[in-house]
């Protein structure tokens, strides 16, 4: 049932016939030469090498599977690979720190994106970039797609639509429709920031909270902070703390400051860090030294900014007692990747019809769990190629969706 | 660049945890077996084992590759997977002899065509059955779909909308669009009919054919017999003859009376098969032995209706010279795998703008070729599993393609 179609595609494969390793310009450069032809590819499960296996896989034998899907729709999870496969959906608004750069230019990401969900979380995932920007062309677009899917993972697509795209097809659909750069993000962060508390004998409620940046990941993570019981958290824009007396917020930052800084800080972000405990960057700006060296003592410095972090870990070290950045060669990597592959996974193993905030707190739990043993203060979330991260976020995300009611089985 | 990453996706194959092997019944059926999990997924074609190479195939590397796209599009066709990948579309209204069944129940057919594509073309392909069956939908959801595709394959979708949802996307996309129960259909069956006129010394201007079936494939038959040079073609629907005088006829059987029938037939299909050299059944209908018996001598008679053909095989060996069916245990299967994915691999090869009916020709006219020095009433069209095939018609279809000056490279 597993064999492997080994097939030359020597034919097909037309991106590689012409020399592998080769930049646009002729140069030799290695992430363009990994890039060549692209970073994925389909396989079949299933033998066709003579027309017994045909008459199977395909007609006649298809048909009395298709008629027992039609029957009985939730089949469709059981005899196709829907069970396992994620559309991993932007529209190329917002994409790295590169922004509106448009569909296809956004696809090397989404395939990078594909190729994770298939090493960390076993998930198959297909790049869908779609050639609108439009909300509601989009929302409706993905509706269409969805019969074939069974998972939906919005990718860089720019705030605030994001929030609106994902609040309606969560509406629309009875699949796991999910933001990661939103819930990613503040799963792994809440992990991270779980696991500095402990290792400075603080609980979540004893901490006060400052996030740099309003957009996408900024709010979700001032949502889950606020959900899993943080002391209070202040998020800032680039005209200072979101607060409710400010006349030039959007929807989604109202909405943020209502649920947010309980403290009714106003002012500035350097004004926000004066006596906090916690810095969370998402924005990309910088925070200058004397702000950093205002905040409470042991303080937790989470500058995930990439590649350059708003506060550098050798500035936030003399300050803080726990730093964790967005890059990959400094400790305490703050990667979706780590939440994504078995958030997925663990959803659609119980085919749950949706992504609760119990199960991303379930999540965040677990992923924070793994290192519970070799707690540090550089190692308080664990690598991307720790083995041990997927099965256990997948396990805690699948009880969760039983536990909260919306596993299918 | 190759290397196949090996997941043992325990967690994410969700499909197939429960004991493979059983039909919804629980009985055993050794087709329910196959399918269940499906019968594809996605494989990564560059490693991911460490944190260098996720940082060439993911942030920071992936960052120059997009900036590369996004000033030079056409870049997309080197650097991403989007040169060898087609979308499979349908939206499950006309699937096999099942009829209307609704996007989930046609996934079975679209993954078998996937994985067909692969294996016989080494394109990859990704089943989207949409959850719309309204034209312009469809329309307007694959345009917003096609950034990401390099070609898209129309799939069993119902006539007469299935040649304006062609017409349309073809119209709008730089990318192949082909309708396979069309145009496959119709270039398998040119490759038979030009090997069956050879052997039994004649031209196919000497030939008169009648098609029994005026649906998608029906009405392709025609066009290509015409294009290639048929000496007269009537098509038949339940009411008999298209014909100009009738005047119960849909838009697209009032052209296709426009450019058939030269000899002006009227009346029901056994009449034009009097004296008629050839039949061709798309139609599921059945075909009387006597109406069978007054065709021209050396008829040749396809009877291509699956399950059942038109006319049983043994009762037209008693008529015919040569006889082929759609059905793998009778010779001269009818099968569109043979011209699909070549045709698709040629076309992407030479990352061609469209698929032109030279292109059609051309695939048929290498088809027929293959099995040029092993003719024989029994052997007018290789078989499926014939290794010549694919590399046959890919060559000839890139060739016509630049010849036709719609090849981009």
């Amino acid at each position: 049932m597993a064999a492997e179609i080994v097939n030359p595609r020597s034919d097909g494969n037309t991106g590689t016939d012409e020399g592998a390793g080769s930049a646009p310009d002729g140069t030799f450069d290695p992430a363009f030469a990994l890039h060549r032809g692209g970073k994925m590819a389909i396989r079949a499960t299933v033998p066709v090498r003579d027309k017994d296996d045909l008459s199977l896989a395909y007609t006649p034998g298809v048909a009395k599977v298709c008629s027992a899907i039609a029957e009985q729709p939730e089949l469709v999870y059981d005899y196709t690979w829907k069970s396992q496969v994620v559309a991993v959906v932007t529209d190329g608004t917002a994409v790295l720190g590169l922004g509106d750069i448009g569909p296809e230019a956004s696809l090397p990401v989404m395939e990078g994106k594909a190729i994770l969900f298939k090493q960390f979380g076993g998930v198959d995932a297909v790049p869908i970039a779609l050639g609108t920007t439009d909300t509601d062309e989009i929302v409706e677009t993905v509706i269409r797609l969805a019969p074939s899917f069974g998972g939906v993972n919005l990718e860089d697509i720019s705030a605030p639509r994001c929030f609106e795209i994902e609040r309606r097809l969560q509406e629309a659909l009875d699949i796991p429709v999910f933001h990661d750069d939103q819930h990613g993000t503040a799963v792994v962060t809440l992990a991270a920031l779980r696991n500095a508390a402990k290792l400075t004998d603080r609980s979540l409620g004893q901490l006060r909270a400052v996030i740099s940046g309003a957009g996408a990941a900024g709010v979700a993570i001032a949502k889950i902070l606020i959900e899993a019981g943080i002391g209070d958290v202040a998020v800032c824009d680039r005209k200072g703390v979101v607060s409710a007396d400010r006349g030039d917020l959007t929807d989604v930052k109202r909405e943020v400051a209502g649920f947010t800084n309980k403290g009714r800080l106003t002012g500035s972000l350097e004004d926000a860090l004066d006596g906090a405990d916690v810095f969370i960057g998402v924005s990309g700006g910088t925070v200058p030294e004397e702000a950093v060296a205002k905040m409470a003592k042991n303080s937790l410095i989470f500058a995930m900014a990439n590649p350059t972090p708003e506060i550098h870990p050798d500035v936030a070290h003399k300050y803080a007692a726990v730093v964790a950045t967005g890059r990959s060669d400094f400790p305490n990597q703050i990667n979706n990747v780590l939440a994504f592959p078995g958030i997925f996974a663990g959803a659609m193993q119980v085919r749950a019809s949706r992504i609760t905030e119990g199960m991303k707190l379930a999540a965040a739990e677990a992923l924070a769990a793994v290192v519970a043993d070799e707690l540090s203060a550089d190692c308080v979330i664990p690598s991307p190629f720790d083995e041990r991260v997927a099965p256990a976020v997948t396990a805690a995300v699948a009880a969760a969706a039983r536990a909260e009611g919306v596993a299918r089985r």
